[in-house]
């Protein structure tokens, strides 16, 4: 058994794996097996393969019942800025899984514990034992935790435009008035700042700020996204 | 509602989708809306973006489970054999799906429904409705009825070498003779017949016929491993 891993999940995520033999696999690499041939170790990469296809279909299902009138090519975009290797290596670290992985010696000197690649995979490797172990439910629970929060704090906002957004959500009933009003520009030169509020037929929902105008927009964008949801919710 | 599509639903395949504007939307082509502004049409690519997804997963863990000594890099070749274009317009015709997809006139005309591209995303999107409708254990029974029987009947073995994998699963506990033994060989010499037994330990496990050697031995590597599925069930 991998010491503290299983605190660990149970402190942050509230989350106890029954069968421990997935935990190894799933935080082991094939160059820490070579290292002890004799312990009848398995390694991470096949329940990565099922976790991959469990996080596709969960995130999947999230952006789709989250924006009901997102045409499909943009699903897909989201998805794909959700579901990469710079953002599942991200979400590993947060977890703080790097620490927990089984490395050969050889890769831990190489620095293989920092890399994108196999944090990401150790990611849905996690993933692939959560759902062996308590099926589809508690992955959920886990991405609502770690992963879904991130779209409202603008993580995947550079692949995300919020205003086209907002203009589809706000008329999904009828066409209503968005506008965007700068409310103030101040600081020097090269580090102006912008304040720019968003008003849906007149009412105030999102108020945001940042060095470009477009990108305060965005922002006010964003909040009036929140709380339509919340609204809606 | 489409008709006749309930029908064939219940008698094929003993499903029936309570929320038939599910079945609509994923039936539905864009163009068929467009002509229709009226009727508030949904078309289906929503839905089969995450009817996709299900469908990853559903055969994902299908194979993740079926082959346990696979490893993840066979797996994955073997799902992309299950899980592409040709495969899924295939299942989409055997199934009849193609009767009953809604088409604007232009793309009626322009033989959209024979379509593959269009039949795998009709495909998919069933399964979308399946899914929402029903959650995924209706998917993986309506996936071994319709997908997971054409892995025994040899439909994706280009893709797929059943000597390696027999030798795979036969020595999952320990080292075993395989061998392959040529029965017969006969008819004119540009239409020869081969036919091939396998014996692990001795005992013969399956009987291969085929226009080479080599076909006649996977289609026996093949048998073997249904009877050694079979076995393990």
């Amino acid at each position: 058994m991998i010491k503290g891993l299983d605190d660990l999940l149970k402190s942050q995520f509230n989350i106890v794996i029954s069968d421990k033999s997935l935990l190894d696999e799933a935080f082991t690499q094939a160059s820490y097996v070579n290292e002890h041939p004799h312990q009848n170790l398995k390694f991470y990469e096949r329940i990565e393969f099922l976790g991959d296809a469990v996080m596709q279909l969960v995130v999947s299902e999230y952006i789709y019942r989250r924006y009901p009138k997102l045409p499909q090519g943009r699903l897909t975009r989201l998805r794909a800025a959700m579901v990469n290797e710079d953002s599942f290596a991200s979400f590993a670290r947060e977890c703080h899984f790097d620490q927990y992985i089984r490395l050969g010696k050889g890769e831990e000197k190489a620095h293989a514990r920092e890399r994108d690649s196999l944090l990401c995979d150790i990611f849905e490797s996690f993933i692939g034992a959560l759902y062996l172990d308590q099926g589809v439910e508690p992955v959920r629970a886990f991405a609502a935790q770690v992963i879904f929060p991130k779209l409202d704090e603008g993580r995947f906002d550079e692949f995300f435009d919020h205003k086209t957004e907002l203009q589809e959500v706000a008329q999904q009933h009828g066409p209503v008035a968005i506008d965007y009003e700068l409310l103030s520009e101040d600081g020097p030169e090269n580090d102006r700042a912008f304040k720019v509020a968003v008003k849906i037929d007149g009412e105030t929902l999102g108020v945001g700020v940042g060095h470009s105008k477009k990108n305060a927009e965005q922002s006010a964008a964003r909040q009036a996204l929140v709380k339509l949801n919340q609204d809606h919710a």
